[in-house]
């Protein structure tokens, strides 16, 4: 019997894990990969280039977890710098394009995994492809940005978008000597957050020298007489930019499936069964930043771009391809992120999610310390609780604060994924010694207001 | 109807948790609170002792979270310096004796809350009462040991016991400027943790400039001719010492309930229900260091001495002796300590412990950093998970590294609260940034692991 032929279309996490984990269960004689990658790296930490861009790791090649020639060496034919044009379903092939040479060609397959990620939504603004404006959703993008930033001798950055890449954005070019104006359309930074809480993230960024303007809507991107980008321009005011990093987030690349007839979700993602096998499909799967997660708390699906669930999906696409067996269940959108010394962690539902699934929700909002408050180093944290009205069922977390305050949503993740209640949240059993918590971790002191404002909601 | 008389034994985390909480939910129109403390502080963070003697933390007021006179404020009847010497409880009443005066007198109770706490180990040891040797349980023995420091010259400590009051006391002597050997009777410091992971800890030890001496029975504690001490000695040698810190553990301090006929349970601690009551007693409720606490994972009851335990049964109490209700469901055996920049956490049960009571399990080792490795300050990071035989069910997590080690172990306090098993933990959406953790989380790598021991040993 000849080999099973495998295509993998996309070479960073969700494409290569797959491939990798596939190799793992079938050998070169039971299965031959094929992987296509357009770019020039395989297998990179995308969510590394803004610390890259900042100077704080050495780059690129320290965000890249395997090489392509480290895959190669695994007998998987990787192709770079070739980009799939098409999928032809029925006929089980699909049309590679090879940017070097310019040469076109079918291959066919068996089994096809489409990892395309995510591309950065570059509004269609006049002046957005002037010199000097760039995203950083690729290697290749903090490679682009690095090389302006040294031929750049001014020294104003602005970057637009608030979200999670652009505050990362924002400490990087404060770290590089900038002076950063971030523009945010909405109320606060970190839409993530709900505005109370995103209120003191923007609170905290004043602090580090970072001005953030809220409700700017960019208008157009200004340019000088030599071409290059030499402001932003929102509806109300005009702010001057030696350079322009543009962090406003993501969507799912799936032209290619679309074009295919292969089923994407309300978010543009494609849709997947819990093993990650395109829904109607039995031999495409698809994972990473170009599908849609289910989202468990709010019981629909969701576009979430984010390295960890791509590596995830890959694990389980490349188990289930080479004839094992694993399941993604979903996600409960925890995320974490900091901004110099300012921690940001979040998890589960903010308010309008809520509301948007029909939920009827309490929220309790708490300050507390990292430590214990005699410990030195003892900062603030601030631990907003949201959950079901009658029930108590947790629905989200989001904490703001300094050392140790983000990576404590996790705690609130594994809840939200058991479906613990605020009340059974109460008696969890946290570490606690003074120098990682007070006796009372900041958790569970938002856990029991929450239960107080349940307890008072439903009698009321 | 004459205002109901609670009496409470004990003015620490939990006594005194129980006599605020009763206290908020009725007035002293409808309840009189009485409460005996035979120290000088109340409501104060032992745990915060080896950090006050390391110079870290100025003590002893910082270390009270609430004074006497404060409690007093909210219409508590507190008596330092009160031993309760007898209960009476087909009498309803208790015996007190004022330390200060000598005066000894009878008080009536409609309700009692029993909080003695735990008193240190103190083995029978010739030379055990000379001066310069200090146990470190009470804000009175870190005020006397510092005392003791002050006078004392000579720059050799000896710690007794490496459990981690005795690895934070190494610590602290070591910051003081000391040069520290710890005696430790097992084969590796930590013997909260397996061997395995207790080496671990024992290097990093070494690598501190602190002398852990394992498999050291201590058998006398040797005295100059001042009296003072000068050494101790084990079994196979001689440790000369300037001071002795006795870090050995401790035991509920229950002899009074006993005498008393409370019922104690196998390790000693009073035995309580859910809702912290002394079983077969509706108006005697006991709760921290005193009793035994349910282990969820084990099925068993155990003694664990904890600040964050007792202060949860304090506010159970005071719930239910107040009127309104709360349980106290059990712990899963979390625990976080430090030593200068080594991080440890352990949950849930060691190998030896889900011997002990019959389970048959498999476990998984793996080494991680805790920050992306690309990311400055990656540090390695070692996770051993333990899991049950052929379900998967995760059963304990031993946690040893540098910064965000320790509390990395809440997550699987979580989830074994949850009664998840290993494969159930791969998929849990963990917080993933750069600064915060490899792409797949240490603890999530640990749990992919277990799954493949598990599905292994499980065919086998």
């Amino acid at each position: 019997m000849a080999a099973e032929r495998l295509v993998v279309i996309g070479g960073d996490a969700a494409g290569m894990s797959a491939a990798s984990q596939a190799r793992r269960l079938r050998g070169p004689d039971e299965m031959s990969i094929v992987a296509f990658e357009r770019g020039h790296f395989t297998s990179y930490s995308a969510c590394g280039v803004p610390y890259w861009v900042g100077g704080d790791v050495e780059g690129p090649d320290a965000l890249v977890a395997r090489t392509p020639e480290e895959h190669r060496d695994h007998a998987i034919d990787l192709r770079m710098r070739t980009e799939v044009t098409g999928i032809d379903v029925a006929g089980q092939r699909v049309r590679a394009l090879d940017r070097e040479s310019g040469e076109s060609y079918w291959t066919g397959f068996d089994k096809l995994v489409i990892a395309t990620g995510a591309r950065p939504v570059r509004p269609e603004l006049p002046g957005m492809d002037a010199p000097g404006v760039h995203g950083v959703q690729t290697l290749d993008d903090g490679q682009a940005l690095l090389e302006t930033l040294e031929r750049t001798t001014g020294r104003r950055a602005v970057v637009v978008g608030a979200g999670y890449i652009g505050v990362e954005m924002a400490e990087a070019m404060l770290k590089r000597g900038y002076e950063v104006t971030v523009l945010n359309r909405g109320a606060q930074p970190m839409a993530t957050l709900d505005p109370d809480m995103g209120r003191l993230v923007h609170e905290a960024m004043d602090g580090l020298g970072i001005t953030t303007v809220n409700g700017a809507s960019v208008t157009r991107i200004l340019t000088g007489d030599d071409g290059r980008v030499s402001g932003v321009a929102t509806d109300d005011a005009t702010y001057p930019a030696d350079v322009v990093v543009l962090g406003i987030g993501v969507e799912p690349e799936t032209g290619l499936a679309r074009a295919a007839g292969l089923p994407t979700g309300p978010n543009g993602g494609l849709l997947t069964d819990l093993t990650m096998r395109v829904r109607g499909h039995h031999n495409i799967w698809a994972g990473g930043d170009c599908v849609e997660v289910l989202d468990l708390v709010a019981g629909r699906t969701r576009h979430i771009a984010l390295g960890t669930h791509a590596n995830k999906h890959g694990q389980v696409i490349g188990s289930n391809v080479g004839g094992g067996y694993g399941t993604f269940p979903g996600v409960v959108g925890t995320a974490v992120s900091k901004v110099c010394d300012l921690e940001i962690g979040r998890t589960g539902l903010r308010e309008k999610d809520a509301a948007a699934v029909g939920l009827r929700y309490v929220t309790a909002t708490i300050e507390s310390t990292g430590r214990a408050g005699y410990y030195p180093g003892a900062r603030a944290m601030t631990v907003k609780m949201i959950a079901e009205y009658r029930t108590g069922r947790l629905l989200g977390v989001q904490i703001v604060g300094r050392e140790g305050a983000a990576k404590r949503v996790d705690v609130a993740a594994v809840a939200l994924t058991a479906g613990m209640t605020v009340e059974a949240m109460t008696a969890l059993d946290l570490g606690y010694a003074p120098p990682f918590s007070p006796v009372w971790d900041p958790v569970l002191v938002a856990a029991r207001k929450a239960v107080a404002v349940v307890r008072a909601a439903g009698s009321a």
